[in-house]
C-alpha cells in the first residue's frame, strides 16, 4: 500500500482539475474505475460544480530574485483554488495574502478558497518572519475556467442489491494520512472484496472529492441510494499509529455499530467509539435527513484532533505501511462480520439439540476449553430465533462475531439452521 | 418581588377565609385575577369543601393577666382551623392543646386542622416549659361556618389552546418561603409571559388553597384539563439561598423534564434533578391517573427538607430578593425553552446546506469558535428530521437549548426550516 | 427437610432405572405424585429415551484378594450408565478406566456415559495413585436394555389456568446440594402452595431426570406448555451457605426477574442477579426457542463454581437444614410476590383520595413514620393506572413487594382499588 501511497502523494489535487483525474488513473491501473466528468455549473442539490481549476506554477521572488516560496518545492505553498495572478507587491500589500500557523512555525499549512475567488500562499512562520520590507514579485500560474468535475466508483455485485458504500476523497493535494490513506486502503480492501467469495452485499466503492464530489455523486445517483444502499463507510486517517477510533452513524445503534464495537473490542487495539457528529467528511452527505443512510468511519486518529492534520507535516514519514496493513486488516475484519452478521433459524426449536448426534458433542472447531464452546454452541442455538442477529448473540457471550461466525457456517452446513 | 413578599406575609391564610380573598385582592391589584367562590359544601371527587373559618384574635392568659400566647404577636400561634374556644384550664389541661418542637425550642412550628374540628396553639418549646402550674385562660375567637372556598385565576392566550398551567398556592398564614415565595414569583412570571410577544401556548395561572383548592379547581375545569393542558409547573420554595432542584414529571421523559434539566446544566447554578415522588404539593392532583398531566416543580430547597420548613423561621430573613430574582430568571429561561422546543424540518434534506449562500459560511451570531458554531448549525440541521426536538438536539451537542434556538430562529427566517 | 434429604441422599439414581423410581416413591409419600414411565426409544423432539440402566454391584479387586474400589462403598465409585463388564485387567489396561482430580485427591468425582456405551470407575486421585502394577479383576454388574424413563408431576389449580412450573431433577446419585435439595425444597414449597389459599396461578410441580427426562416431559405436554405455562422456576444447589444467586429467564426483563429482585434486594441476604446463560439446568429445555418460556433458577452457590460441585464432598454435611430453610423462605417470599403482582386500578382517579375518609389518614397497617406511610400510600394509588405492576411500583418507592402487597389489599377490600 506504501508504494500507492508514495505514488500519489507529489500529485497536486483539488475538488476538480487535472490532479484528481491523474490520481484515478493511478487508482485505475489497480482496480477497475469507471469514471464520471460532471461539468462546471451542474447544479447539484444546493450546490452547484465550481469552475475547474489546475495550476502550473507559483512563486514569490524577493527583490534579490530569490524564490522566497515555490510551488514546485511543496504543492500546499499556494493557497488551494488560488485565482491566476502576477504582480509586484510591497511586503505589506502582499502579507493579507500570506497564511502561516505562529503556533507551528514549522510547518506549512493547507489552506482552500473553493467557493471565493482570491490568491494567496501557505508559509512556515519562521519563514514568514524572515521577509524583509521590500518589493516581491508574485506569479500565480493558473486556471479557473468552466470544465469539470471528475469522480469515479467501482461496483462489486454481491447476491443481494443491498449494498453497502465504500467511500474515501482524494481532492487533498500532498497531504497522506487525511484523504490519501483512505484512497489506498479502499483500493485495496476492493482487490480482498473482489477476490473474496460469495458476498452476500454488493460494495459501492466510491473516489470522490470531498463533500462537492459527494453531493455531485448523491445527486446523480439519488434514487439509487434511496432504494437500494444500506450501509457504508468513509475511509480517511488510516496509516498514522493513533489508536482506532469508530465514528458511528447518525443512527447509532445500527448493525454496523455493533459489529464495529464487536471487532474493535476483540482485536487487541486500543479503541473508541464515539458518537455521531457533525461535521466530519463525506458521512455528512449520505447521513443528511433526506438520506438517512448509516454511514459509520473507523479511523486511527481523528481528523482535527492531530497536530500533522491539515499541514505539511502529514506527510510520507507521518504514514507507516504497518500502520495501514493493521488497519486494512481490522477493514478485513469488519467485512467479514458484516458478511456473517445473519439472523439465524435454529430448525430444532423444541428443546435442545442431541449435539453428539451430529459430532457435535466435543468441539469440532479447535482445541478450546470444553465449557466455553459448550456455552457458545447452545447459547447460538437458543437465541438463533429470528429476532437476534449473530452479532447480538456474540455480545451476549462477549466473544469475537467471528469466532460465533465459524459455529453458524458449521451448523448451517449440517442443517440445524438458516438464514431468516 | 420582595415587597409584595413582605405585603403578603403578615396576612393569617388558610384553605377559606378572609386571607385568601385579601391575599388574592393584593395580587389582583399587579395582574388581572379571575376570582371565584366555591360554597361549603361542595362535592369535589372525593373531598367536599369545608366550612369556612376566620379569625380574630387568640391567646392564653396566665393567672396574673400576662399574653402568655398571643395571635396578634405571630398568626403561627394557633393551630390553622381551630375551633372557637373559650375557658379557663389547669396547665395539665392545657397541655395537650399546645404544639411546640422540642428539638427547635426556638421556633413556632405551623400546625393545621383542616378536617378534625379542635383547637389548639403554637408555640416556641423553651416558652412551653416556662409555663408554671395554675389556671389558664383560652380565647379563641374564630369562626367556622358554611361559606365559601375561594381560588383565582388569569389566562394567557397563545397561538394555540395547548396550555401550560403555572400553579401557585396561598394558604399558608405567615410562612415566606413555603406558599409565598412560590405565589409571588408566579405573579411576575405572569407579567413577564404576558409582555412576550407571540407565545405558542397558552399558559393558565393558578393561585389556590393547597390540596382542596387544587381539588375544587381541577373540579371545575375537568374536561377543560384532559383537552388542553399540556403540562405544568408547581411553583413554591423558591426564595431560599439553596441551589436548584427540579422535581420531575410523572412521566419522568417529558420534553418539559428535558428542557428543565438542559436550562439548569447550563445554568451555572448548583442544581439536582430528582425523580417524581409523592407527597408533594398540587402536581399530586394535576398528576393523578386520571388527569396524568405531566407537571414539574422547579424549587430551590426542597420542602421538608430544609430546617425552617414549617416553622416561624421560615419568614422574611428566610428569603432574599436576590434568590427570587435568581429563581424568576430561571423561570424566564425556562419559558423561553418550552417556548422554542419545536421539532423543526430541514427543507434541503438532501445533503448539506452550501452555508456560504446564505450568509451562513461563518458565524452570523456573534464571534465564537468557527470548530463549535459549524458543528452546532450543521447537527442543527441534520437532526432537523422532524423526529427530533430542538433540545434533544441540543443535548446530543450539550449546548444550551437557548442558544440553539437562536440558531433556529435564523434558519427559519432564512426559509431553511420549518417547524412540523 | 434433611430427614427427606438423608432420605434420599444414599439412593443411586441415574437418567432411568430403579433409583429415580424408588427416590419419586420416597417423595410420593410427602405429596401426591402422578408418575409416568417413558418406554426406551420413545422419540423426543431430536432425542431418543435411551436403554434403562440399573445396577446391583461393581467392584476392582486386586490380586491379593482385597476391594480397590467398590460401589456399595460409595454410588459415585462407578460411571453412571457403566455397561456390565467383568474381566481382568493390567493395571495399564485398566487405568484409561479410571476418573480422578488429580487437583482434588480427596474427592471422588462424579462422571456419567449415558450416550457413549462405556464403563468405567470414579476414585480419589490419592487411591489411584496407590494402585501398583499387576492384575486387577472388574466386576460391573449392570444392566442397560429396553425399559423406561421414568418422572412424576403435581398440579395445584389455582384461581386462572395460567400455570408456573417448579422444576427439579433427581437424576444424580449421592450428591446432595446439586439436584437432591432441589427435590427436597419443591416438595416442602408443594405443601405450603397446596396449604396456600386462593392461589391465582396453577402450579405444576416437576420431578424428572435432567435433559432427557425434562425433553420427554416437554414432548408429552408441548401444546399445553405452549397454551397455559406462564414462567417457571428450576431448583437446584439449595442447601449450601452461599449467597443467593438468581439467574434471570431468557427474557432477562420478565415480571418473574423484578419480583425476584425485589425479594432478595429487601431480604437482608446477600445475592447477586445474573443474566441467563447457557448450559444450565432443565431452564434450557423450557427457554428453548420453541417454547420460550420465562425460567429462573433462584440458587445459593451455582453449579460449577463451588469446589464440591460434582464430586464426593457434595455430601450431607455440605448442605445445612438451616440453608435450606433460608432458602425455603426466599421461596415462600417469591411465590407470594408473584401472588401479589397484578396490575391494579384506582377507583378514584381523578385527584387524590380524602384518605382520612376511608380511615387511611395515618398508617392503618403498623407503627411506622407517617412520611413513609404517606410516600407509600400515594405513590400506590397514583401509579395504580393499570399500567404498571405492584412491583415496579415497588421498585419505584425502594419497598419490599410484599409490604406494599399489605396496602393494596387492604385498597382492595376498601373498595378503592381493583385489579385490572
Amino acid at each position: 500500500m506504501y508504494s500507492l501511497l508514495k505514488e500519489l502523494f507529489p500529485i497536486c489535487r483539488s475538488i476538480t482539475g487535472d490532479g484528481v483525474r491523474e490520481s484515478l488513473g493511478i487508482i485505475g491501473r489497480r482496480i477497475p474505475l469507471r469514471v464520471t466528468e460532471v461539468p462546471s455549473g451542474t447544479r447539484c442539490f444546493d450546490w452547484t460544480v465550481p469552475d475547474e481549476w489546475n495550476i502550473s506554477s507559483a512563486s514569490i521572488t524577493d527583490s534579490k530574485g530569490r524564490k522566497t516560496v515555490d510551488f514546485a518545492d511543496n504543492n500546499l505553498h499556494v493557497v488551494n483554488y488560488s485565482e491566476p495572478f502576477s504582480g509586484t507587491l510591497e511586503r505589506e500589500e502582499l502579507m493579507p495574502h500570506l497564511h502561516s500557523i505562529p503556533s507551528q512555525p514549522d510547518v506549512i499549512p493547507y489552506v482552500t478558497t473553493y467557493y471565493k475567488r482570491r490568491w494567496g500562499f501557505c508559509l512556515r512562520h519562521k519563514d514568514l518572519l524572515k521577509l524583509k520590507k521590500g518589493k516581491y514579485k508574485v506569479e500565480i500560474k493558473s486556471s479557473l475556467k468552466p470544465g469539470s468535475l471528475t469522480f469515479a466508483d467501482a461496483v462489486i455485485p454481491g447476491r443481494t442489491k443491498k449494498e453497502i458504500v465504500i467511500s474515501s476523497y482524494l481532492c487533498h493535494p500532498s497531504l497522506a494520512n487525511d484523504s490519501i490513506s483512505g484512497v489506498v486502503v479502499a483500493t485495496h480492501l476492493y482487490k480482498y472484496l473482489k477476490a473474496r467469495k460469495d458476498n452476500y452485499y454488493s460494495y459501492r466503492f466510491i473516489f470522490v472529492p470531498e463533500t462537492i464530489g459527494a453531493i455531485a455523486y448523491l445527486k446523480m445517483h439519488k434514487e439509487h441510494f434511496l432504494k437500494n444502499v444500506y450501509a457504508g463507510l468513509v475511509l480517511t486517517c488510516l496509516g498514522d499509529s493513533g489508536p482506532f477510533n469508530y465514528k458511528k452513524t447518525r443512527q447509532g445503534d445500527h448493525s454496523l455499530d455493533r459489529i464495529c464495537a464487536n471487532v474493535l473490542k476483540h482485536s487487541g487495539h486500543p479503541y473508541s467509539l464515539r458518537e455521531f457528529w457533525l461535521p466530519g467528511s463525506d458521512e455528512r452527505q449520505y447521513s443528511s435527513p433526506g438520506f438517512n443512510i448509516p454511514v459509520g468511519s473507523l479511523m486511527r486518529s481523528v481528523y482535527g484532533e492531530f497536530k500533522e492534520y491539515h499541514t505539511s507535516d502529514d506527510d510520507l514519514n507521518f504514514v507507516k505501511e504497518k500502520h495501514l496493513e493493521e488497519t486494512l486488516q481490522m477493514y478485513k475484519s469488519v467485512i467479514d462480520a458484516v458478511e456473517s452478521d445473519f439472523h439465524y433459524i435454529n430448525l430444532n426449536p423444541f428443546c435442545e439439540l442431541h449435539l453428539s448426534k451430529y459430532g457435535l458433542g466435543s468441539n469440532p472447531f479447535k482445541q478450546e476449553d470444553p465449557n466455553r464452546y459448550f456455552r457458545k454452541i447452545l447459547t447460538l442455538l437458543n437465541f438463533s430465533d429470528g429476532k437476534h442477529s449473530l452479532c447480538e448473540i456474540a455480545d451476549k457471550l462477549d466473544v469475537p462475531v467471528l469466532e460465533l461466525a465459524e459455529f453458524a457456517k458449521t451448523l448451517e452446513q449440517k442443517k440445524l439452521m438458516r438464514r431468516s
